[in-house]
């Protein structure tokens, strides 16, 4: 350590590869984004490491669909862990649905009556609830077996979809498995359940749970990037756990905090005193809305991932 | 409203129920957890209501065991939601193990090689996990079911456990199921898996599904304290929505903040948009460390609840 | 350290005392407010130790007048450094005024039209301001001088005032002086400008500094209260870092962060980088909403301080 | 409102400009950036709009001085209102000092014993403060006045520094006045106070108010960014709210929330209500670090103002 801090300048048009050359010399949230973006390129770049992507929060709602097909495109993804709502909004969209623009002022119990969800600044109409519903029975109608784990049903539904900006189409195209521990606290659980209302169907969590971590020991190398925290990253933690080989690469992206004593907030040094991170795990976390600084340490990573292997497109 | 505030005022010795009265006055985190302490003790007093305890963090190694349990004894809870980490935590210490108090300046690769795995300011000692995998190993071997879901087999280990101060045990003497819809992301999934490598073992979410709105729908009203948000947060939310009569009281305690979009942090305002929470539920958040708040609820909900019945020692 | 969890019991009609004794064995926020509570009793019972209070935020809107006029009274306080607002609520209600519980859905453009002025849930009318600045008005005529210092000021403003709730009058009457050190931040400022358009009038910054470091260089021994971080919380440890002895007693209670960087969220071990805490400063930070905690903290102390002096009824 | 959000898409070498066109068509922290970028270029664009930046938090430490260097060369600022702290943190630089990288993980009490003073992850030297303390008692021994405002010792100071990368050189330069309503809260009002132990000096902050106010009400149009909250974000909205015409831009840059009613947390809605901001005010609340979104903004409005006005290289 104590290099001096060297101020950030910035200049019209400067590309955001510029700006994060720039946000490397400073402290704070820029440094930590620098740095953030500095380990997730050298990631994507290791040919033996198994990476992991723990996606919380409503990211598809929010805009951020394309950012992470692009980084399943690219490979930057080998595992993919989220949460169940990431997954159904992401099937909304594919089914013909659309997330619109909304307001922090409107009344709630108003948008109630205009058939309006809302997810912070995001409306979703109940229309595409409708249409998701019928699209999922019918899948389910096509399935052919009783019981599935969560990773299995997604590859499933994933080739099914048309839309080639789905994030469970490009990751059944890529051969990205999608854990979803908490399967059934989501709509495609609800979907489920009310397919079982007629028919045999159970998700099992032990057989996901079997083939994540046959992934994890399969590893060589390991590396994850958290988005939001919750289920997703205790349970990528909670398995590298098992493998006492843990992580090489470790990065977050939360506005949680710490002193609640919940994992989503949790720091990476705790990780370290589980033996989930080795003492030379190279590890940031970026506390920064998730939608401003995934795009930026993407994008990056492209650039030089490009740069490196002398291509002009990406891995798509 | 506009009515004026009253200015709280203090006396040596008070008790929680004066100095909640004073605080009814009050406006911020005062007055709401005022309020919430009102609606709280309103919901347990209710005889038609199905109370939802929704219970994420880490609240059983912060020391909330004990409230946690006084809740199931007084019939405060009639559906537990918790994640897996909770239950974790009670059978460690029901199995012998203890949390100790912890540092937070103490460095976290040092905690490694003493075998210490921190939880904030909390220590567990790795001993204890050796003690807690032995019992299970034991347990799973009696179980005599291939398929189960979450909260038959949290029955089922509620009713192995002598300890008296046991969530579980507590739980499954007063017939409260525990759901868990995060299963396989818990030391009791990881459990399941290793048992699972040598015998059959299948835990079934959409089976849990069945059986959770199987309660929603036979509830004549219904209630919900959120403690931290996270999946038993959403997945009591989005389950009441199915049976479209929605909350009579909803009540969370969390730090989180709604900026993110997540849905740990996100309002009950937000909850009437999805119809989760009816215009006229009475509702409140408290944006306050669960382990200050729920303490202070649950006391003066038993004092409320015994004056009203004439008794003196509570449900226990 | 490495004592285990006392995990907290509750009871009807518990005291607040009772209340704390249970948290003591916890951790986390409630294991931290514990503690808290013990070292404030302690700084309080000291004889020897010059006592600090911080005061930021909206305390007095939000209904803690009495908390902390009490603890005026009660000899808590031996200086107070504090926001303007702080106390021109203080004023609005001692010249009549009222603040209301207000809303957060009400549409803040038809407030505007309706004259109400919000603070989060609390809204103050229009009107009051126009009483209070008559009282000012009238008050700064009498003052009879060109230059003051802040807390010369508001020693004369309370000097002025009936109201026995005021916290101004409360100080004045014990001696404590009121610091301001953002004194043009204010509506108090607003009105000394006002008055400054016909008639000369200075408030001097460095003049309220060296009265501020007289007091800190006079303290035998030390303790600061911070009640929500801001410029109170610097003004007095950039100050005690002068006197080379640092406190004996730090306690903060605060929501901030201290992943910002900002001093109000900074750790209290950032503090001892600097030197404004020594080493063995007996010190605690509460991630807690102030208007809970304070009540709870200052309730302990009187009891503590009146069963030691066996007194009947405090200082007041 | 009620357009479809779009998906941002990121591609290698992409432009901080193309980023933001991608997030205008996200919600949550992205799509607040994108607005606030987008309203931020606008004001600097406004020819007749008196621009306002309130700076508080460490943001001179962490990296940012270049940053604000520039908004003052490029004229994208009127007036500054700042916290003491940033302007002693660039006087320390302008005297020769700088920050260092620092750790989180270091023990605090150490850092004391090697004369390090810690700012979250920044290091600074007790050796620099000496240097500056020297530099500034030379230059207060030639102010030649016994009553000054903070503006004007600030300006004062600038004219004497060298160093070209000087926030308060700059803004001397380009005649932009820095207010710094709590004078006294920073180690430049305690370098007057050591003066003042042998000369009379005295700062007036009912004059510094006075001039603050003469330039809101010359104003024709007015805007405002606000960085972190703080005394400069009260300062500011409570003065333009004395000339009742508001402001026609508000934008601010926060980590922190409104729940605890203080003003730095207070959403700009609320702002809305006492008349600070009109109905119809062009606003946005962007939550994120502004080490973060600062940057961006600042390099995005360069590129805008230079396209507009045909200028190869700024304003400086």
């Amino acid at each position: 350590m104590d290099e001096r801090i060297r101020h950030a300048s910035v200049r019209p048009s400067m590309s955001v590869d510029e700006l994060l050359a720039q946000m490397r010399g400073c402290a704070f949230g820029a440094g930590r984004l620098a740095e953030c973006a500095g380990i997730y390129a050298d990631m994507v770049s290791d040919p033996d490491c198994t990476r992991f992507l723990g996606l919380a929060g409503a990211m598809v709602p929010a805009g951020m669909r394309e950012v992470v097909g692009t980084m399943l495109d690219h490979g930057h993804v080998s595992v993919l862990v989220t949460t169940g709502a990431n997954m159904v909004h992401d099937l909304i969209e594919a089914t013909g649905g659309a997330h619109l623009r909304g307001s922090l002022s409107e009344d709630d119990c108003r948008l109630r009556e205009q058939g309006m969800n809302r997810i912070y600044d995001v409306y979703l109409p109940d229309e595409h609830f409708a249409t998701f519903e019928a699209w999922m029975q019918e899948a389910l109608e096509g399935l052919g077996r009783e019981t599935v784990t969560a990773p299995e049903l997604f590859s499933y539904l994933g080739s099914r979809i048309k839309d080639p900006g789905s994030i469970l189409r490009r990751a059944h195209l890529r051969g990205v498995p999608v854990f979803c521990p908490a399967f059934g606290d989501s709509m495609v659980g609800l979907q489920a359940w009310l397919f079982s209302q007629t028919r045999r169907m159970a998700v099992d969590s032990v057989g996901e749970l079997r083939r994540f971590l046959d992934l994890c020991y399969a590893a060589k190398r390991a590396g994850v990037l958290v988005v939001g925290g919750g289920v997703p990253k205790n349970y990528i933690f909670q398995s590298m756990l098992l493998t006492e080989r843990g992580f090489d690469y470790a990065m977050q992206l939360t506005m949680d905090r710490p002193e609640t004593g919940g994992l989503s907030g949790a720091t990476l040094e705790e990780a370290q005193s589980w033996g989930k991170l080795r003492a030379d795990t190279r590890h940031v976390t970026v506390y920064c809305d998730a939608t401003i600084a995934l795009p930026i340490i993407v994008a990056h990573a492209m650039g030089r991932v490009e740069g490196e292997r002398g291509m002009g497109g990406g891995g798509g």
